[in-house]
Formats: C-alpha cells, structure tokens, sequence
C-alpha cells in the first residue's frame, strides 16, 4: 500500500531511458516498475541510439540539466553495452539503474563465458530470417484481416473468429508484429447465425480456430464510438450477436476467451498458451 | 569477445521468464541480454499469469524438472510483485534474475515511498484512454494504408511516404501500436514521378509528411518475393523508382530516412525522434 500522499511536485521525477538502440524494451519496462509508485508523477525522456563517447556527453548534461531543474535527481534507466559510454554516462548526477550490465555479469558468472558487448543487437536484424517472418506474417495477417481474403488460410497459424468488434483485428496484428504468427481473423455475423453454421471458407481449417467473445455492454460501447446510434451498436443486436456466437463456438467445440478487460497484449500471450503455439517461436 | 567455443551443449540452459502478467517486456529484455552471448544456446520457456502461490509452486517444480534434465540450472528471469509468490519460485534451484524487486527498492529509497505491490498492473488498462487511444490508432493506420482512404488525413499524426514496398506498411502500424499514433501511409508510384509532383491528397498535409527510402537492391529482393521475375521487382525498376522518389523528396524538403538495415523498431524511433512526436505519448 503507498503512503499517504505528501505533497505532489515533491515526487515529479525526471525518467531518463537511455539505450544504444531504440530503447523500446528499456522504456516499457520503465512504465511498468514506476507503474508501482501510484503517488509519484513522472516526465519520461527517452534517448536512442546513443553510441558515441560524444553523445553519452550530452547525455550526461541532459541529466544534469534536469537535476539542476528539478532540484531532485533523475532516475535513469540504461542499457549501453559499451563500457566506455556507460562510465561517461554515470558522470552525471542520476539515480542509475543499469539494465545491461545489472544482468549480464550475474549471466557471465553462471555460464562462465564472457558476454559479446556489442552495440543494439537485439532489433539489428533488419535482414535475418527471422526478421523476414514478422515482415511476411504482418502482411498475411492485413490480407486476411476481416475475412476479406480467404484464399491461403491453409498457411495461417491461427484463425480468429468471433463478432464484428470483439478485438480480432489488433490480436491479429500484435500476434504477427511480436511473434511473426500468420493470424488470420474472420468474423462470426448474423447470417453465419441464422444457417447456425460457421462460415464455409473455415471449415477446413476447423484446428485452427480461435474466438474471441466479449461483454454485450463492452461491445455496445465499443460499436458506438464507430457507428453511434446504430441497430448495429444497440446492447438489443449485441447481447444477440454475442449470445449466438457463444452458442456457435460452443457447439462446434472451438476454444475461446472474453476480451472484455484484456489488453491486447494479455489477448495474444493467452491466445498463444491455450494453441500451444508458445514454443514455437523461440 | 567471447572466449573460444567449448563443447557446445554444455552452454544449452532453460531459460524461464516468469511474470504475473504478459512477461512481454521481460521475454523482450532477456532475448536482449542473452544475445550478448553468441556461443551460448538457450531454450527460452515465458510462464504468464503467475498469480498464486499455486502457480508459484507448479512454476517451481518446473524450474527443478529443468535442472534435473539439462544437469545445469535454470536462468529465470522474473517480475513477481507480490512477495509471497516470488519466494515460493525462487525456492527452485536456479539463477534468478529478478527484475522487479532488483529496480523497485532502489526506487523505493530515492522516492521515499513504498512501490504499490499491485500484480499486473503494466497492461492492466483494458478500458483507459490511453488504450483506446491505441486502438483508435491502429483502426486509424489500417483505414489509412497504402493510401487507399484518403479522407480523414487531417487526423493523421504522420504521413509516411515513398516507393511502393520500403517499410510503410509495417512502420505505420508499429507506430499505431506502440505509441498510439496515427500513421498514415501513401505510397509513391511511377505516376507521380512522370508529373514530377506528390500525390495532390496529401499536399494539403505537407508537414507531416516523413520519407522512407531504401537501397534498390533490397528493395528488388523484397519485390521479388511478392513478385518474382516482374518488372515490378526488377533492378532497373527499383532503381529508377528510388532515385526519382528521392529526388521529389529532396524538391519537397521532405525529411526521410533509409530503410535498409533497418528493423521497424529502429525505423520507427527514428521517425519519432525526426518529427519530434516522441514526448507526446508520455
């Protein structure tokens, strides 16, 4: 439980995520630890790309500019591989939370080797295999995104099914940009509801089905920002639309989860656990 | 520089990335850490929705069944908030990395306030604004793609141009993902290079406008794959497409960047950085 809350300009901090690459993962880490502190108020500034001994120089003012500013000492979150940058860069006066070396000297030890320290490894594989399937898997998924082309569901590794709205189209999407996962999505509507048949075009791939379903209320909300005041929006043509696809997806034994209050990222990973395809991309 | 190779298996370990939530963000930082080191090899297993001591305890007897099998122990990374389940995992016999409480503490004592302790918060945000500004975003980037929706554009946060596959597509969606910002794309195409002038939509939206180019050679490579053997995908093409893309964005003072090396990641912080949109979604 946090404290009770003193006065607040005392907790704005300056967050420095400071990376020899893109500094994405840094970042997002970042919000989810200081997610923890719900009383503190945070600026966040990211700096990519820093490798150079110049560029660790203004880093290194950029930080005691804000220390100076702030009167309190930034929090900086780093990842520079490169010794030299990384001293440079601890000249200034932060709080340092050194992602990079905090882990790789612990990792060292156990596996007693000495790691590569080379610079942004992690994204440089703009032209690897690997790369080339995420590039492949987002176009699938935006070809076959609202069973609008049903030719070439045979390669997809998932097929998401489930009402117009539900959350199929960015699951299909993450699933492809994180984890190079063909992910088709095709939704489930009313005439798929009054043959009481899941559309044609599927059923072949009937093991690779996934639904999504959702809370009418949720769906109803979500309808409205698009088309307000619709049929189409209205809780009456929800809850039916909703109410039928269950019975469906029930019916025909395909596995699925409500979205209601997930994220897309909790969607995709529990997508993944439940096809097992979790494996397989590592 | 790493040492010389020994025997190869001895450097094969189970990796577990162990997290209350998604364990996104830590699967993402350790495949970065663990690309430091090149000769080793690693089999990576991501246990999500860690949130009982139950699960704590089936987690632990994996991490045990690990060491017992490969004859060496686990490296588990880790973000447990709540301590009663963080102490039941680490009762396994493996080297743990703990990412939450490793940054959380040091906070703790530069803030001067206790961290929440609260599981799952980082993606917890199903229904905030913030998140429907993602989803908003990414509708946005698709109804926008390959400029095939010109209305609406005044909504755009950026207009990526250039030849027809260099990376719009995948950068715009990024961007939609992850920041929640609006990425249009159009492309340009031989017409536009015959009338020596942009596509008229988008002249009315100039300064958003950012360029993306790429080197003819693996822009034919990528054509080719889509389309082998045509003269779509053929060097001469590619050549005279790219030079005449960039001499209009030069005309235009339209900032851009190349492609080639580059991962979306990268291509998109650059983006950020060169628009100065990169503070806004903080």
């Amino acid at each position: 439980m946090p404290q009770s809350a003193p006065a607040a300009n005392s907790y704005l901090r300056t967050v420095f995520v400071v990376s020899d690459g893109t500094g994405i993962t840094a970042e997002t880490f970042a919000h989810s630890v200081l997610a923890q502190f719900e009383n503190a108020r945070f600026r966040h500034i990211r700096l990519p790309f820093i490798d150079s001994v110049d560029k660790a120089a203004d880093v290194a003012a950029r930080i005691d500019a804000a220390f100076t500013a702030d009167g309190q000492r930034p929090i900086v979150f780093s990842t520079l591989v490169n010794s030299e940058i990384n001293t440079r860069v601890r000249q200034a006066n932060g709080l340092f939370l050194d992602l990079f070396s905090t882990f790789v000297e612990p990792i060292e030890q156990e596996l007693n080797i000495k790691s590569s320290h080379s610079i942004g490894r992690s994204h440089n594989m703009a032209n690897t295999k690997q790369y080339q399937s995420r590039i492949e898997a987002i176009n699938f998924s935006l070809a076959h995104d609202d069973g609008q082309f049903i030719k070439g569901l045979e390669q997809a590794d998932v097929i998401l099914v489930g009402v117009s709205r539900c959350g199929k189209t960015p699951t299909s999407l993450y699933l492809a940009m994180q984890y190079g996962i063909k992910a088709a999505n095709v939704p489930l509507i009313p005439d798929d509801f009054e043959r009481g048949a899941l559309p044609s075009a599927i059923l072949p791939h009937r093991a690779k089905l996934f639904g999504l379903t959702i809370q009418p209320e949720r769906l109803a909300e979500v309808r409205n920002e698009r088309r307000p005041d619709s049929r189409y929006a209205s809780l009456e043509q929800c809850r039916y639309e909703v109410a039928e696809a269950e019975k469906l997806m029930r019916r025909e034994s395909i596995r699925w989860l409500s979205t209601t209050t997930k994220s897309i990222e909790e969607i995709s990973t529990t997508v993944l656990q439940k096809i097992g395809l979790e494996g397989r991309f590592y």
